[in-house]
């Protein structure tokens, strides 16, 4: 039995229109021989208005009942998918997270898929050729309903390919595919055939919202090949898969950007132990997420810590860095609001060097200074001034020979 | 464990300040010391809106699949009432059918109650103090979503407090109980303290629209007590329950009419073994539903046959009945849309007679002829030309009395 999972998101099934686009796509993967399990989404804005319901109704609405009525949302567009299906004489039914069971643990509103009743999908795909499961649900072992938290009919999706083993997982968005970078900033973007896994994930954390984060590492855990294509145009889209010798010979596959940085810097810290922990600890209880941090070379025995983090966690991190600084004494604490990261990602980077200082050297020629640099194994992100992002990306993607077609 | 059952309809949970009422009549069920399962339906227009969807999807939506989309509806409910009461620190949760589990056969959209798993809700009521659970719907074995059709929520609590043991249940509607009559015919009508389930089922049939007959079927074979009162007031309601001694004492209890009546009559049919078969088989074929039939004695081998139904299915009777004609030669058909029925019930007919006597008396007296007569054990119903309705049931009120309060 071959297997094929699609998914479609709130956009494709907003309205009737949108729906029967679906239905193309569902009976394309048909007329090649497969059985479909489509995963779809609530219809665009449902879920905002669902828990703009709950607020009204609760100042903190209780957490397993607004996994109760949200869930709501993805369980009216797969009824009438399969409605839209039957009537075009397809063997199909809609399968709420339940009904399989997709069990989560019970972290209401972020569960996270513990296991899916394979065996089940199997029976149900003996009898039907095509299964409209909800995503963004699951349930608890006790049989409350769930919810995966955002992105989570990505995840959804992912799961249920890799439940029913390694089937593909093709993700259909409004984009046809996952580009070397932002098409907006850089006219010479171009549409990628094959990203590896930890590429896209790479990517995903920097803010290229094509996939959600925790849909690329349960596909890389379970090896789960993920089509990235458009609902509204038949492009291929893009592959996103285990790397392969032919990733490798890129150096760099892809560049990606994120504004919403903020800098922070704690002047003339004691250099003792103890004192990393002392500025992010806080910060870490107080929920603030760190994205890049320096540390300089000891000097006279103090030091600097310089870090970026978002930029709405501003104030709150300030009022925490003061604090600290009060502690220490003689620490001045200063900010920068107009700071941005730029990245250029590559699991080439692995056997090559030099990557790094091709990249400092590009941005330096055209008078672009360097604030903070951060790298991994397959990652080189810098920290320059917001106003120079443009030019940054387009300077990175041209260095890294990304417009032009290397046939990879 | 005192239990109490309280159903609230689709006006009573509209919005969150009638869910604020609801709340109110909840926390008095809690003050008197019950434990409280609460049922309620849809907001007001929301089962319309979600079939209104259906239909505009599909022109005759699956079935199976129209259950799932349209059980939405109480979902939303029992999770936004669920919130509000665990904001007031009650210990509560919502309950969908499929989590009970509220087994039903598979007729989806008009599923009938199989089984209700009570230990489970006992464990439940152990935990919480209010269950709050989704009317109108269940699952089926192999756990697929019904719904039970017209009045189903009013099914579902009378199911749930007979499964409980015949607990009390509290039907809360937008009136303060079941009157002798219709108050807006009739102004001296007198809410009743008690009526007895045969009584309620024949109003019921007869469109007196407080509580659907399903439910009080359910009621009168589980022997649960049914308390008909307003969300909006403290009246203790109507009581609906087995008849006793002091019911049988009063002759009537209520007078009902139906003015959705068509009369068909077919002139000079042969009096011969299988004439009423070939008139009546082709309308139950034809899904009509014949309420009033009368047969005159034979005169010379020919007869007539009259015969009620619903104005709406009229064209389609006609039809019918013509070809019926045609079939036996030289049979006439002739309709009436003028006519209307008028009941008068009680279950203390069955111990006296001349109560028939009675009403045909009252009613020649003021001028009203008497098209059709139809008895049963604790009903007799009289059929009238439409126009003299209203003079019928007062007069009929009159004439047995209902207007003085008896202290039943």
């Amino acid at each position: 039995m071959n297997i094929l999972v699609q998914k479609f998101g709130g956009t494709s099934v907003a309205n009737l229109e949108c729906m029967k686009k679906v239905r193309e796509k569902v009976l394309a993967g048909l007329s090649k021989g497969n059985k479909v399990v489509v995963v779809l989404s609530a219809r665009a804005g449902e879920t905002n208005h669902l828990l703009a319901l709950a607020s009204e109704w609760s100042p903190e609405p209780d957490k397993a009942e607004c996994d109760a009525l949200v869930s709501t949302g993805e369980q009216v567009s797969i009824s009438l998918f399969s409605m839209l299906l039957r009537d075009t004489g397809i063997r199909a039914r809609s399968l709420l997270g339940w009904q399989i069971p997709i069990r989560t643990d019970d972290d209401f509103g972020n569960a996270r898929i513990r296991s899916i009743d394979s065996a089940a999908l199997r029976r149900y795909l003996e009898e039907y050729d095509v299964l409209v499961v909800a995503g963004f649900q699951g349930c608890t072992e006790d049989g409350r309903i769930t919810t995966l938290g955002r992105g989570g009919s990505d995840t959804s999706a992912v799961a249920l390919a890799a439940a029913l083993g390694s089937v593909e997982c093709e993700i259909y968005t409004d984009v046809d595919g996952v580009y070397t970078t932002d098409p907006n900033i850089c006219s010479t973007a171009r549409k990628m055939d094959r990203v590896a896994y930890e590429e896209m994930l790479e990517m995903a954390s920097m803010g290229a919202k094509v996939l959600h984060i925790r849909s690329v590492e349960f596909a890389k855990k379970y090896k789960v090949p993920v089509r990235v294509r458009s609902t509204f145009s038949d492009d291929p889209g893009t592959l996103v898969t285990q790397e392969d010798s032919s990733m490798e010979a890129v150096l760099v596959s892809g560049i990606a950007y994120d504004k919403d940085q903020a800098r922070v810097t704690l002047h003339d810290l004691p250099d003792v132990p103890g004192t990393a922990a002392a500025v992010f600890g806080p910060l870490s209880e107080g929920g603030v997420l760190v994205d890049m941090i320096v540390q300089n070379t000891s000097l006279d025995g103090h030091t600097d810590i310089t870090f970026t983090i978002s930029r709405k966690d501003l104030k709150k991190t300030l009022e925490l860095m003061n604090r600290v600084a009060d502690k220490f004494g003689n620490v001045e604490v200063v900010h920068d609001l107009n700071v941005a990261k730029v990245s250029a990602i590559g699991v080439g980077m692995r056997n090559h060097s030099g990557v790094a200082a091709r990249a400092f050297s590009a941005l330096t020629q055209e008078g672009i200074n360097i604030l903070m640099i951060s790298t991994s194994e397959i990652k080189i992100t810098i920290l320059i001034e917001e106003k120079y992002v443009e030019l940054a990306v387009r300077i990175l993607h041209d260095t890294f020979g990304l417009d032009w077609d290397i046939g990879c």
